[in-house]
């Protein structure tokens, strides 16, 4: 019987898009507001999806207080009140959009849970906006 | 033209989480707060997917009246406001995880619409966690 | 690395369901309060889910400035504040259900964004009904 | 001890915004989009705050199931799927603004409640725009 | 310069409304639904109003997570994951309503902040319904 | 016949709290995460309460479209991807508090209205925290 659990989670944290190889009026053209030097910033939401079969006995896909403490440590604490482009290591030398850190969660989160389950990665930066990896 | 419908519904109801077989301790070490013998109790929201091909003269996948009535009958009428240990046949012997009860719920409106139609369903426990069946 | 990248948009119109060719009785006993022939209205919610390659050098899948101005110019602008059932031509001789109106909305996305990305639309009509196009 | 209670309820309607003695111009620039002659709609959001004291023996203030049956009966029934400048007596020589609306819907709950009870209505036309009667 | 801040809290719980000096009859009559013997449910969701003057060298009325803490020490902790008919001492003798519990939970609050600050609670049963103590 | 309107904006912001005249141990103290000297930064909520009397012709209160205009102007394109610390000259020496921005948002919308309308603004810095001017 295969299932798929989903646990959500937060973070606030500042952010610049640009590309330091580029002119500035290049970053401008192609990142607009959010080239402002000065940063700004978004409340993210995140959704983790975990896929795999149910264990008979206890009913449960994976312990949702394992899956809440993964996310807490591997994302919540890393990212919450930080400023993306030079706070994160692993973010430092690309751009923090939507999809890329919507992809350093999903590596964090898969590296902790291993070859069990599969997972999938949802990051709303707006109501409006968000990102999912891997697509279908 | 292939589309798919979703219909929201929602239940209150208490539970517990705990195997009869297992001690005192090992139930309270897996399910913490949820082994609580006085229980506790959730909003749950569900949504269910249909998937089939449109009517071209109607225009319509399925009759939405139809679908909310099946999710009323086969699904609220039957769970809201009761203690899903004590009060549902079908639930007495297995753990009312969300996972199990996604899987109920699947079983009751899969078995009404037949082979014409593909059905998901979705089941928040709270915002925060939810489950699906069956996951891709 | 292959991600998508979900938009949302709204708009609010007037809309009945009924087929011409059906006697009023039948188009009562199929549509019920949605056949009143003075019209109904709605807040529609969409989201549109574009999937494709990330560029690694802006880290974007698609400019969502670009995104947000087309969902604005090929769908908000053509039914914002209309009467689906007279104002929009592509409309006028199928039911304004909200199969077709997000089998529409998809037609209007993916002409504009080609052969390139995916495009998937969900369509509300209450926060309780919606539809997507196309379906798994 | 006096609290409020508050009940939310919701309809879907078309509406149209024109003063009749005034130029096709004139609505125009002040009723802009809302002066679509063939109508446009909207999913009301209804929330109805109730104010009293409680009663000490069943802790109560008001009976919700009563004060849902009335929202139903002289709100929701009346209004729903409607076609708010033609199908309702009392709004038919008013403007069926958010303001109005909102007005009209207080008068109804207020004169079933009677003055044992404080009623106050916000009405949501969309989740940006609403109106609150009586304000502060 | 008065302000107000606002917090919002949460908490799972299972209760059950009856009146034990009433006779079966009366307390189905009254209660209906809510008067299941073995409890339903619901995710209590809440939010606290502290106003104030604001303190000029920092800018804030409190320190929100001093608020944070107390409603976690004050409100969650007591009544999370609990059945509230049984489980907690203060409200065992009185109805569990939604009344009620709001004016447990005021009472907490303010016990705590003293003079120094107004305190108003508002606490949801269901998103649809919902209470609020003191009311104006 | 008094009425509020309500209209809903939201701007996105990169922001530090911290005192300029204290030691960095006093200021961590106080104000923890929040005092990162890369910033962080929140997706911004606000609604502005306008009150007063309808205008019995139009059944209006105020014009919606100039209420959102005001808003657009005077709030979201000052405050959008913005850092509220060093671009907003009026809150360059002032600690950009939830209190202190709404107070801002306040005045900027009371200038433009001037004494024909009551205004209250609450502004959400998260879902979880909030802040109202002028508080009851």
């Amino acid at each position: 019987m295969r299932v798929a659990l989903y646990r959500r989670g937060h973070f606030n944290a500042a952010h610049r898009l640009y590309v330091p190889t580029w002119s500035d009026e290049k970053n401008q053209e192609i990142f607009g507001k959010c080239n402002n030097p000065n940063y700004h910033g978004h409340n993210y939401d995140l959704e983790v999806k975990v896929s795999g079969e149910v264990d008979p006995e206890t009913g449960m896909l994976i312990d949702l207080k394992y899956l809440r403490d993964i996310i807490e440590e591997k994302v919540e604490e890393k990212l919450d009140h930080k400023n993306l482009n030079t706070d994160i290591p692993e973010l430092r030398d690309i751009r923090p959009t939507t999809e890329n850190i919507c992809y350093f969660i999903y590596q964090q989160i898969k590296e902790e849970l291993g070859e069990k389950y599969d997972v999938k990665v949802r990051l709303w930066e707006t109501p409006r906006n968000s990102a999912e990896y891997p697509a279908d």
